[in-house]
C-alpha cells in the first residue's frame, strides 16, 4: 500500500518564460509527471491502450489547482512530493508539494492538487464513462496519514 | 470601467494529447491569453519591460485553479469569458468560464480562476516585490456585478 | 487550386523563454497552425477521425526545418506565409516565411519548411501506412509559381 | 575534449498528441535538453545570467531541422545521442540521433541538428551580438571523428 511518491526534476529552458521564471502552467505538467511515475512505481500505466498495465482505465482530471510561493528558475532542481489525499469509489485526489533546496535546506515553492476520475472508453457516453477504481489498483493505494497532510489546502 | 472580456479560441493540434482531448494544462494557457488580451483591450500590456504600456508592473500568479466538466477536442471553438471577481490593493482574481456551442447552444466545459499579484522588479527582494496596483490601471477595472459571478467557485 | 495561405498570429507569454524571445520550437507550432488553417480554408480537416472532412487521411511530418533570422518577442504580430513547394504522389512540402512589420515594412524573421506524408490508419503496419493523396484533396492544391518560391531553401 | 553526449528520456503524456504519438516539435525540445546537459557535463551553463558558468554568452539557434523515421509513444524510453558536427569561430552545429530499443536492439527513430551562434547581450544591437566562442569553452569541445558522423545529413 503506497500513499506517497517523490521525484526530482530539473527546470528546462522552454519551461521558462520572458519573466525569467518557470511558467506557471508547467507546475501542472510536473504534477502529472509525478502522478504517472507513481503509477509506474506500482506496476501500472495510465495509458488505457496498454490494457495489461492500465486494466483498461484512464484518469482524466476533474480539478487542478496550484498555489505559488516562490519562483523556479532554469536548472533549478525541484522535488515533487506526491501524497494521496483522498480515495473515493471513482475518484482520487493527490496533493503535491514542490520544494527546492536553498543553503542546504528544503524550501516549499508551491503546493498543488489534482482530482482525477477513473474512466473507461465508452463511445456511447461521448468517449469515456466514470467507473469504480479497479480492485487491483485500489489494493495498492491508500490515503496518506493525517499528520503528513497539511490542513486547509 | 471594465469587468469582463470575451474571446474565442480554436483548439490546435498540439493542444491535444493521446487521449484525443485538449491537455488539461492548456486551459490555463487559454485563461492567461484572455487575461492578457483583457489588459490590451484597456490599453495596457502585462510586459513590464514596456514601461509605457505596463506602468512598470508585472502580474505573476499566486493561485490557479480549474474544474473540468467536458473535454475539448481538436478544432473546437471555445469561448473564454473572463470576469473580474476580486480586486484588492495588490492582487486581483479573475474567473474564467469556458463554453462551446453544441447544437447551437452554449455549454459550459470548464471553469477556472487566476489570482495574480502586482509586482515591480526588485533585485534586492529576489527579483520582484508586490506593490499597490497603479491608479491608472485600477481606474479602469472593477469587480463584476454579483449576478454575473457564480456563487461558490 | 490553392498554392498559398497567410495568417497572422500574436506571440503569447508562454511562447517566450527566459531569453525574452519566442522559443525556437514555437515557430514549428506556428507552421503547423498555418498548415491546418490552409486545409480548413479548402474545406478539409487534418483530423483523420473526421472522415467526411479528412477523407480518412492524416499528415504526419517526415521532415521539419527552420532558419532563424531575427527574434520574435511577446505581443509581436507575425505573418505566416505558407507556400506549397512540392506535391508528390504521397508527400507534400510546404515553405513558410515569417514576417513582422518594423516601421511599417515587412521584415523576414524566419523561414521554414515541413514535409508531410499522407497516411491512413493501419494497425498491421504499426499504426499508419503511406497512401496516395486523395484525388479530392490533390485537385485543390498546386505548387506555387516558381517566382514566389525562393531558390535554395 | 568532448565531442558527444548521450542521455535517455521518457516520453511524457503532454508530449503526445491526438494521433497517439509524440508531437513532432518535442524532438526539438529533446535536442535542446541534450545540448544543455552536454554543457552542464563540461561545467558550463547556457544561462548567460550565470556569468561564472556561462562566461557571459548565450546560444540562440540559427537553424534547426529534424527527419522523422518512426513515431515515439507515451512512456517510450528514447536515447538522444548528441555529436558535435562543426565548430566555427562563432557557431557550432550539433547532430542528434534518436534511438529506441525494440526487441533489445537500438532502432533509429529520428535524426536532427541544431546550429547555434555564440552571443553576448548587447542592447545597441537589438538585444544580442554574435561573438567568438570563449576560449575556455572552445578548449573543451571538438568535432566528432568522421566515422561517427553520417554523411549527407
Amino acid at each position: 500500500m503506497a500513499y506517497e511518491f517523490k521525484m526530482t526534476r530539473c527546470v528546462e529552458f522552454p519551461d521558462t518564460d520572458m519573466a525569467g521564471i518557470m511558467h506557471f502552467t508547467n507546475f501542472f505538467r510536473f504534477m502529472e509527471a509525478a502522478e504517472h511515475a507513481f503509477h509506474r512505481s506500482l506496476g501500472f500505466s495510465v495509458n488505457w491502450e496498454k490494457a495489461d498495465k492500465s486494466l483498461g482505465v484512464g484518469w482524466p482530471r476533474v480539478k487542478a489547482e496550484c498555489e505559488y510561493k516562490r519562483p523556479l528558475r532554469f536548472e533549478d532542481e525541484v522535488e515533487i512530493h506526491l501524497l494521496v489525499r483522498e480515495v473515493g469509489a471513482k475518484t482520487m485526489t493527490y496533493l503535491f508539494i514542490f520544494r527546492k533546496h536553498e543553503d542546504g535546506k528544503p524550501v516549499e515553492v508551491a503546493r498543488g492538487s489534482l482530482t482525477v476520475v477513473c474512466v473507461t472508453k465508452d463511445k456511447a457516453a461521448g468517449g469515456m464513462k466514470a467507473v469504480v477504481i479497479p480492485a487491483a489498483i485500489r489494493a495498492k493505494i491508500q490515503v496518506a496519514p493525517a499528520e503528513l497532510l497539511p490542513k486547509g489546502n
